[in-house]
């Protein structure tokens, strides 16, 4: 749902006498936090069909918050993108969130297949001689050339990921023969590489976007993003794929399981 | 290692006359980004035992990139809180990140342990009545009381994160009267149960702090945070406890493997 943006001026709460105005503000700050915690959580797993959130007065009630701590609340989900007010309707739900499975390796179009299509627009493409750091990731010695790719990936038309790809030579070259607007990477070097992929390591951060990043992503400056930087290694245990990966952090929910045993 | 903050004037490049203003611009925000993310890489993995990152021109060759372009890709690290500039020294690594495994389930004072001490600052504890959606996710009827929990958690004095926590009753009102601000409450969990955690299902999400939640955590107001929610399990079973965690962005980072097959 797309919705003009307004503003809104509510009065002063009316604070205890016994509270000081610093705890006052600090306790409907934590009130806000726990509201808009949980409505997150509803918002994202479709908890309003509608697209509408419950009236102020509901929440006030389901959550026994001040109205002053639910307009925090829903303050917050609206600085992260992901609801909106709408004049006349509510506050509604904007800018839907994908998930991201940990559990398993696959290529953002076989992720998100069942949301939508994924496009790339390839920015750039070609041989280059990496960084030593690189070059000893993907097992290759200094000076040996790697294909680069960088691609920023869209869902439904929307950007979604700022991907830098480096890959060995023997693998990259014919990749870029390829149709890498509609494919995942992954999918084609299985094929070029005649074996499936094996494991990926990858690590993830939340970084500020930088001006030029979040102007590629068409996102605010400064936004959150999910930054993930996987190596991904054929069945057989070889290095072929090491990726930079920005995520929008409005677009993108990453799910896993963790269990507490070593090997349970 | 601390370093006051310099402002630093570069001189405009020189551009071939062949390329656009635009193009040229693009170009070299997209090198600096390649530049970053691998001395990210390199910060994070402590191959700069000295503290101090090699110096502009050596990175230039390094990199193969121009000047500027390196200059960027340091302002882009400083921006995310990793290097700061030391007149006399050179770009210093500032503000340590540590890793958090997404392999198993850990408290994060196991998490931590070799990387220093884990303290607690109980920020609020009470019983309450939780929203539905919280009863619903703890299996819990309608209007059962829970334990809630608020900690601000510091490594070595700074802080990490910031965790609302609900606990269903029998097991909350005996942690309550635990030292919470020198143990996880996974562990006390554990042995308030009589037996050990078993999975918890996670989603993270990048998102910008609110100014309350920034400064509570001592962070700049929109810092990236990696927000975790996660419900725990027993291992039989029963979920115990549901966790909203802001981790700051600046100093976790996650690391996890993933596999192509479903059951490798």
């Amino acid at each position: 749902m797309v919705c003009p943006v307004t503003s809104e001026n509510s009065s002063a709460p009316a604070l205890p006498a016994a509270l000081s105005l610093a705890d006052a503000r600090r306790l409907r700050a934590d009130r806000a936090r726990q509201v808009a915690d949980v409505l997150r959580r509803q918002v994202r797993h479709g908890a309003f069909p509608s697209g509408v959130l419950p009236a102020e007065a509901d929440l006030v009630r389901e959550f026994g918050a001040t109205r002053n701590a639910v307009r925090d609340a829903l303050d917050l989900l609206r600085g992260e993108g992901l609801v909106e007010r709408c004049p006349g309707v509510g506050t509604v739900v904007v800018g839907a969130k994908y998930p991201h499975p940990l559990e398993r390796l696959l290529g953002l179009a076989e992720t998100l297949r069942e949301h939508g299509e994924v496009g790339n627009e390839v920015r750039t493409t070609g041989l280059i001689t990496p960084p030593r750091e690189i070059a000893a990731r993907l097992g290759l010695a200094e000076g040996e050339p790697v294909v680069y790719i960088e691609r920023l990936r869209r869902l439904n038309g929307l950007p979604l990921s700022l991907d830098l790809t480096y890959i060995p030579r023997d693998l990259g070259e014919p990749l870029l023969t390829e149709d890498l607007a509609h494919n995942d990477v992954f999918v084609l070097l299985e094929r070029i590489a005649g074996q499936p992929l094996g494991r990926a390591e990858l690590t993830l951060e939340a970084v500020n976007a930088d001006p030029h990043s979040a102007a590629t992503l068409d996102a605010p400056r400064g936004a959150a993003l999910m930054m993930v930087e996987r190596l991904t290694h054929l069945a057989d245990g070889r290095p072929v794929d090491l990726e930079f990966i920005r995520f929008r952090g409005d677009r993108i929910t990453m799910r896993g399981t963790l269990r507490r045993g070593p090997c349970q």
